[in-house]
């Protein structure tokens, strides 16, 4: 994603504590707290502009949703969303991925979503992944028993490698398809990404795994 | 594949028995002894017109081929190209893939080829697809420890339910192309069906897994 200056972006995130969380590892083992309540917690990687969040958000009010973005002008596109939409069940945190041991306790989060994250196509950057094994450890570590990750990408290179990750890792895959936009799947709801890339032509990939 | 009747297949199958192997069941724990040596079993399930292993053969001089393929009007088209590249490292099986345990001990086949394998796309034909579970299970009764499946087909359908298939059968992922032809995979060898639905402009998806 191309990131523009926000100079206004940091002011404008502290300005919203109702949704964009501040310090957010005191509340770690403790999220049903700043819900009110003790909805399952699911949470997207990666958030970027928020649409998915949010209309996730909106479909599914008995689901608690946090959106973990760590680029201030990125988040700030979400956090307008938000502040639009009034939900009450959809949080923002602005915090850098492979620090989410910080925030979460093991079983806090009962699904991770991942969609169209970076590719980071180049070997030696094979670690900033989110699919790379230092993350899904991350991820075991915070998620429920048997916890899901549903990820999403256009990139196929990104889809074969995390594949490749999952199986590794031992995850089990419960869900594929290699065309989402003309499979059978109901109820997607798509990112800001995906509207973009599925209108050039690109195919969406979509799997769904298992901690075992 | 559409099956022609040949009713000189049967005939001409018992006639080369050098090729297409008579009692194959008197070969179960030594098939070093067929071939005259003890080099590796590589076997492809549903060989079809018998092109991919033929070439494989040619290519691969230290490895052992067998063709497994149940039409007799088929398998005559492989037998004809193997009376023609008078190779000494492959040969044909005129069996069911479903009793592969009676020809095969644990441990006899080193690498097991599933090459545009049937796609038995209605849910209640499932159980006759070659990536089901049972068939699973034939091919670890076979296979050495940590023996692989090469599986490859531009069938959707198919690759996504043997994706499932594999990894809730707990085999390991080790490589995946969702776009084969357009990879930098070396040494393809191309089925009949591979050259023809790919000049379709099908995508080829291939992938190979072991048993852990």
């Amino acid at each position: 994603m191309r990131l523009r200056n926000k100079p206004w972006a940091k002011d404008m995130l502290q300005a919203y504590p109702q949704y964009v969380i501040p310090s957010p590892e005191q509340h770690r083992g403790n999220w049903g707290a700043v819900f009110g309540n003790d909805h399952p917690l699911h949470i997207e990687v990666g958030t970027g502009k928020g649409k998915f969040i949010t209309e996730m958000a909106a479909a599914n009010p008995h689901i608690n949703y946090l959106g973990i973005e760590l680029y201030d002008s990125v988040i700030v596109s979400a956090l307008e969303k938000l502040i639009e939409a009034e939900l009450s069940n959809v949080k923002l945190l602005n915090v850098n991925a492979s620090e989410l041991r910080k925030y979460f306790a093991k079983g806090d989060v009962s699904r991770i979503y991942l969609n169209f994250s970076d590719p980071w196509p180049k070997k030696r950057h094979e670690k900033r992944r989110l699919t790379f094994k230092s993350f899904l450890e991350i991820y075991e570590d915070i998620l429920v028993d048997k916890g899901e990750i549903h990820f999403k990408t256009d990139n196929q290179g990104l889809f074969e490698y995390s594949l490749l990750s999952f199986s590794a890792f031992g995850l089990l895959l419960k869900y594929i398809s290699l065309d989402l936009h003309n499979s059978d799947f109901e109820g997607n709801i798509m990112t800001e990404y995906e509207e973009k890339f599925s209108k050039k032509g690109n195919r969406i990939y979509r799997c769904e795994v298992q901690f075992r």
